[in-house]
């Protein structure tokens, strides 16, 4: 146990009439929600950028973060942010946890002195995951902040970068089949242009499928058999990200055979971002079955950037948890809070208040989401809905056996056609009192 | 010639220094650019929604539009609009116009009622057709204003609609067949959701494949060679629109093996709607070898709605002729004018106000944008850029001779990556010396 | 009691539990919350364009909305409008109403015409507001749908225009005190500009002041004492509406030392529209002392147009009521849905869904605001925080006893200055308890 | 003469027809354009924040530029950029420069050594301005970066913070007044709200007017006669601004009786983000008196964040200088380039291009607005379409001799109002023909 949370006890479930903020009132990870507990469906993991390597810095500010661990050098930080954040995890009953590279140990003077600098604190955490049994969600290659990445990585007009991208991303991969991560994901920051006036479109994008290619060949290889997973993002650095949004990404895949190995990684501010909502991305995913894993934090819908505040809001968890159950669950993806303490919350407790309210927030969207399904009530809307389907013409189209002349036919006799409602005020009453009521 | 426009004579290229604004001042028909004349480079349309069956009215007012042909009863009108749209056509030197079924000739009470009215306005417009020389570039469905496509017509959760709206299309492919139209275009105004709670997504989308396919067959049945065009928006006025952009288009028609049969038309609007700049759409269409037709307008980069302005930002005209003389032209596509006068430009003379406007910032881009070309100086900037993909390490990747492991060697030896800078300022000032200078 | 809602009972409180749709969960409306009443509380208020005149149109599509009283000629129509809604209002235990004078007659061939018309609508109304004891929130002029007004109303660039909404407001007013109404609203539609190319602002802005003080001077003639409100919002149908948002709305007041005479009319979606939380400007308007009444209806945070959907997000109704609570409440104002069932939602049924949904929203929102207000802990949390300007240095701040140079001198002496974190996201967590709990 | 630029003539005017990229083709500061040089029209200021003390960092990356003369300790470096700033402008023509007391000054550990270290840096600047004839276009304080400043600085929580910005304030007045500098900036960044949960805006809102009025008392005090400006932007960093707008800051200014002391500093990307076009702010300050100075830059439509990209849109600049004309030039204001090569644009030589583009942008801007304003061409459209307010009815009301009644009677009589076009398109090809012919 570290001196700095020796005063925080372990969280607790203490239910909702608790009045102690360092309680789950919702979340409590052995209760049996249909055929899983909390723990298992929920799967919640700590992003390790935002949590121990993140500053509190913005655009126009200087790091605000108080992290009293923070001290000497960059290797003694880097181990002693290992420690906080497994100590941190295990008070917080937090199952997993997801990192870049450059998020637990420094860059060296070479990539080299870099790989040695990974290799010692994977060590150190690979120990602390054994002590502990919090697992890895996922791992992942931090290639958007150094200035090499200034114009991409795979998508670099510059050939040395993208080989370096490439050793990255290699060494990457196999850190984190290393620590057993269950799924390994590529976002793609710097992967899109600032200006089309200096850019190669197609060049870029036909270098990037060669790398996902690579990597899909590289895992093959060492046996890393964790799932790939893409992230969504429109915008944010770069002006414009290739990998827009998850139709984006489909499309991508498909162009170049690619759509077997890759599921994607949604992310509910990269969603909004994007002119989504997180229900709209994870819907669509999971129709087209590659739902893989989530990024669980939320934006502000008036402010026009990445804000990845912590997720509260009950509509965004309990419609993310009811595609999720949909899904017949996560499988090997989670949680991810890729959720940052915002630059005002400076202090060390305020990292266990966010989480904690992440994770009540999913708890009790979960349960809502549970409640909803079992009762079925949307369900059996939508299916008298398009119940026309299921039987005479309807079911002539769904089965191809008409074309446009048999339907002409059909239409010139069927011209005066009968809608109904669609409901959608109902509906939203519905959601409320299923939130309202629990 | 009607007495409507009799005082009004056909619009000349009279050059740049006349002060008459009811001349072209850029736009010259005849004058050759590179291989071809601006009429060939440009080939305008007129869309006869707006401009002939356009009220004025918005959300919150009627309509306001003076429009002293529209007397009568609704097949008088219908006959009227014919005679004032060639006319109008005619004296702005316009050489195609694009319509849907239901802006040309008005529903009757049956669908057969709604064919023998659509029947009739066809053979007038035809004859029109040969009398001036107008072509048609492309027709349409309109099937999204009717109540009875409230919740979509190929996406609808009502059979009868689906087949509604296949009679519908059918028709409208065999008019657009017999006015010699060279594309057909979907535009799926109603095709998506207005909320999930009530939608079938999965099931909407596979019918909208089905729907497409049958169009694809019905076509090869009746020998209509026309290319099909698939025009994506991301909302409005639905909540959310299955062909958000370009991009999203690729997607799903990758995924139901519609690729080969389908094009894009891009709308200006409609790709900042989506969070794209209209270059973007056009240069993702075009490297994907999609790039089918434009619908030439601009929106309101403040408004979140599709205000469907008349073109007259150079930077959108010249952009956009960039991408189009990269592709080769527009071949069977064209600049369509999917415009409307502003509800304020109420007078029939805004009309050709703004028509020209158009024109003669198409006019001037296309000759900023040829000048560009010929100089090469963007070319040379980008060819220069993505050298290092040429030779040595980086031809080894594109010709895919290398994978990780051989890369990550590279770069243990060439880890001091130099990077050149973007030029965005020195390009941007480059592209406005061009358009200063003509 | 008419034929079209016979065989709906009115509408009941039955408690959460129920399984009645047509219930309310939720309002109670003798509950007493506080020092008062849930009715004296929310004074729910029906839109009478909305639920009465509106047809279910948009920009893309014609009007879907079954109302099988709408037959006749167009006062028959108004007539039974009348009926209809006084019957819907009885049935759902709505107090007060909400019109524009256009809304419930239609204009005539003259200016005469109308008003006589009007007057002719009115009487009924009045009979039917003693016959039921439904009062009337506040009436307004809709000075926007007539094309006389395409260039604005008292900001028109022509004076006849300006004389003609004079004259239309003037009889608004007369006929908003003939039904007692508490209010009386100006929301200028029109009065903005679509290109500052053809616009005199200066000129335009003055004429509005004029025309308000005109209002003021004549209110005071005929002695109408209702509340006069401005309903603020940045844009549509305008480019750009004057009244933008309610600082602008305060800037303009006491520019033209009208600001004694107004308060404002604050709705949802034109809050959102014009980048603030609907929270933001009730609580700015609060502290300004001029929070009048709320247009109560939300918008969906992806779209960029008023879409007045029916309020049924549970933040958005709890701290709307936290800042009425805090307001003392919302005193001659009320929550007036100014909202519309979706073109979808076509159904007479669908108007009962929509206003319960939105009810039951707000009185969930009013029982978890008044409860927070009662423990007091947002309340506790912002007194602790800025306590230092209570005492010492901050009192003396306060009381303008120092200025920079005595500041400066503190400042030198305390320089090492602690700072406390802002606990937004306990805050986030507290509010989300409440909401779950109740 | 430093070394870094030794290469680099002084940039000069070329004229439209140079290739030298290291030319002005518009700037020719001589230029008589009306009554004033071009030089004295523009009035050009180099922002020391992003020119000098700028890294090329954004929220996902880390500083890419290359400033060689950037080595040595912090004092160092101040000293070395102050020689290479005054070099920089010299060889660009730039007459105006801009700081915040923290770009040309590091903070020391004590504000005594702060201020201590901001003299000595002031002196020498002092030394280059009177060797360079450049002047200090204005002058402000940074009271956003440091973390003291996380919650606001007039509008902290904490009353040690508001003494420690009031003495930082004293102090950069006294540094401006030193220098010279003809205005003083206040940008509040962080005077605003994360979350209106622990946000007590009516007291923040005070203390700000406190703060001000101190600023003005001390002002008057020392005799420093500089026009004080506020700079309005409605969010970034905070969630929320104070200073939203212009329209936000003079409702605020009015209400505090501050009006008379302030004009406004009006930023592009800040009106953008506002929802305002830049010509609409400056417009509005124009006809209320308070148009101060600008900063020139511009941002991308389709990103939600402050770019602070280099001013290259012809429209942007030549509307900006349209305005600037109507309100007889700027004064003592001038054209700040509160912009910032992108992230990619990392070399030094990129400074000089992305000021040319600037400079070269407005100085077209300015010839078109000139030429706009000497032909008169909108003048009189808009005089003529406002016409009516000088004769009969209008005048009446424009003199306020009318009241509602008299308006009605007239109205009565009049009732069949006539309006014309309001002609935007044929307005908008004008403004293109001015651009396109110079």
């Amino acid at each position: 146990m570290t001196e700095f949370f020796k005063n925080i006890s372990k969280i607790k479930y203490e239910g909702k009439d608790t009045k102690n903020p360092l309680a789950f009132k919702y979340y409590n990870p052995e209760e049996v929600i249909g055929d899983k507990t909390m723990e298992e469906h929920l799967r919640f993991s700590m992003a390790y950028w935002h949590t121990l390597t993140g500053e509190g810095s913005d655009v126009f500010g200087d790091g605000t973060a108080l992290r009293p661990w923070d001290t000497g050098s960059a290797m003694d930080i880097a181990k002693k942010r290992v420690e906080v954040a497994f100590e941190f995890m295990s008070k917080l009953n937090m199952p997993f946890f997801c990192f870049h590279d450059r998020d637990i140990a420094p860059e060296g003077e070479t990539l080299k002195e870099t790989n040695q600098n990974l290799d010692e604190i994977v060590a150190l955490i690979k120990e602390k995951m054994d002590e502990t049994g919090i697992k890895l969600l996922w791992g992942t290659a931090n290639a958007f902040s150094n200035p090499r990445y200034v114009h991409g990585a795979a998508t670099a007009p510059n050939a040395d970068v993208f080989a370096y991208a490439a050793a990255q991303v290699k060494k990457a991969m196999e850190v984190t089949k290393e620590l057993g991560g269950q799924n390994y994901v590529f976002w793609g920051g710097r992967e899109g242009y600032e200006t089309l006036l200096n850019t190669n479109m197609e060049l870029e994008q036909d270098n990037l499928a060669k790398f996902l290619q690579m990597a899909v060949d590289y895992a093959k290889e060492i046996g890393f058999n964790g799932q790939f997973l893409i992230e969504p993002k429109p915008k944010e650095p770069t002006k414009h990200q290739y990998d827009f949004d998850t139709a984006t990404v489909l499309g991508f895949l498909r162009k170049y055979g690619l759509d077997k190995g890759f599921k994607v990684n949604i992310e509910t501010n990269h969603a909004t971002l994007a002119g989504h909502t997180m229900q709209h991305e994870l819907h669509f995913a999971r129709i087209n079955g590659v739902l893989g894993s989530v990024d669980a934090n939320q934006g502000d819908m008036l402010l026009g950037w990445d804000t990845d505040q912590f997720p509260t809001n009950i509509y965004v968890t309990t419609l993310a948890m009811y595609e999720i159950l949909k899904n017949g669950g996560l499988h090997r993806g989670g949680l991810n809070f890729d959720a940052k303490v915002r630059r005002g919350s400076f202090e060390p407790i305020d990292l266990f208040h966010a989480h904690i309210a992440g994770m009540d927030a999913f708890a009790k969207g979960l349960k809502v989401a549970h409640k909803l399904l079992e009762a079925g009530e949307l369900e059996k809307v939508v299916a008298e809905r398009y119940s026309s389907f299921s039987e005479g013409i309807g079911k002539d189209i769904v089965d191809r056996k008409v074309g446009f002349k048999e339907l002409e036919a059909y239409a010139l006799e069927n011209d005066q056609v009968v809608n109904k409602s669609g409901r959608q005020e109902l509906l939203e009453n519905i959601l409320n009192q299923y939130i309202f009521e629990l």
